[in-house]
């Protein structure tokens, strides 16, 4: 089945429906994908502060009101608590449970942070002649540091993809473009260079191999709040499932910057 | 006294010994300018919010640390409280005392937010040959409405340049690419349709009269949260006064999205 020509909220009810049940790298490629961080309100200020600090990591789309699992500005016929294929609980630092809803979690002091995923641009690297990827590309913890804000500190995350040597510059051009969805490369090059010391090992996605013509470039990923819990322990914390995103309503054209 | 070329440390100096008491416009024009809102922290999240949905009217360039009068962050050795040639003290929304600096009201619980100001883009606007500005822009009330976040709600306000008509394009381009400092226009043309009723009059700022062969171009303004305090009525506000603004030592073209 292909879902990549599909609207938003036809996506959105497939997946809460339980017939898509995977990543969303190939559903419905018009619109805007985001990564979940959901905390509760004493949190909420320092998180939304580590995102006004980290926009390459932390691309905010939109933050709930208080208690509403509803994004009422880009999506007001989604629900966070029901519309991602696939959610992380994590208590006190730790990934104590995975569901496909969370409902039976979501309380009426939290807020919902969505924050903008490179998936929105695949569609152009793809019309591009860049690269067309089918699953959740591979994603690593790097050494490169975050802006502390109030207790959130922690290293960034950066989905990597494998292009051509000779479309380097066209992917720089083309992602500068979204921004909103971590916009340009972090980095270029050597995994090494920002810490990575395996790339046959993403802590997150599915490893992609590089060929002799090839080069890796890696942009800040909206899983970086993962690798800020592991560190801040916060008393709850929901998350998306890494590739497991929300798709919004919003069309992705219309939020790029030129 | 020539300014437009000094450092951005050496202008917030001349400010603080009283040298500089006038608008920043012409001052230092290598680098961001900033508009202030300073709120105590029950009210910045809201705040926080309504800068993250308003992004054109509010873009924020750096929300201090709680209790802390200095943008560590951009600007290191600025200090929010003496740095501005002028600023204004609201209190339950009234404007109860206009001053040059705010040493006596700052307050162990308070965040300074920095909003990016149009003023960044002069340079550009001037290498262009699009115009050069020597005073505050005419600066109007519009009726389009901000996104509402938490208390926050109200008009954006917006400053207007008059330009040339055969400069419209450029214009739009030039400002595009400094969306950090409110970005491209709210609005080319009629000033009727957002809203203002009297161009002759501007809410803060001078007028500018407009020529047969000129069109007004309208960017959404950082002195908006001002407008929206006469509505909120913060137990206490203080901002920048308008065209008055806090100089940092980010160098504008490092923060232009190409």
């Amino acid at each position: 089945m292909d879902y990549e020509n599909i609207s938003a909220e036809e996506a959105r009810r497939l997946v809460r429906e339980g017939i898509i049940t995977g990543d969303t790298v190939a559903v419905a490629k018009k619109y805007v994908q985001t990564n979940l961080v959901v905390l509760k309100k004493n949190l909420a200020y320092d998180f939304l502060l580590f995102c006004q600090r980290n926009p390459h990591a932390c691309p905010l789309i939109e933050a709930t009101d208080i208690g509403s699992p509803i994004p009422r500005i880009s999506t007001p016929t989604g629900d966070i608590r029901t519309d991602l294929p696939g959610y992380r609980i994590w208590r006190n630092g730790e990934l104590v449970d995975k569901v496909d809803n969370i409902t039976k979690y979501w309380q009426d002091d939290m807020v919902a942070f969505l924050i903008g995923c490179s998936f929105t641009f695949e569609r152009s690297l793809e019309m591009n002649g860049i690269l067309m990827n089918k699953s959740t590309p591979s994603i690593y913890i790097t050494n490169v540091q975050c802006i502390k804000a109030g207790v959130f500190e922690g290293p960034i995350v950066a989905s990597s993809r494998i292009i051509k040597k000779n479309k380097v510059v066209r992917a720089v051009q083309v992602t500068t473009r979204y921004n909103a969805t971590h916009g340009a490369p972090l980095h270029v090059g050597d995994p090494n260079d920002i810490g990575i010391a395996d790339v046959t090992k993403p802590d997150f996605g599915n490893y992609h191999p590089i060929g002799e013509d090839e080069v890796p470039i890696f942009w800040a990923c909206g899983v970086t709040p993962q690798a800020v819990a592991i560190k801040v322990k916060p008393e709850i914390m929901i998350t998306h499932e890494p590739g497991y995103m929300f798709i919004t309503d919003i069309v992705a054209e219309q939020i790029t910057i030129l």
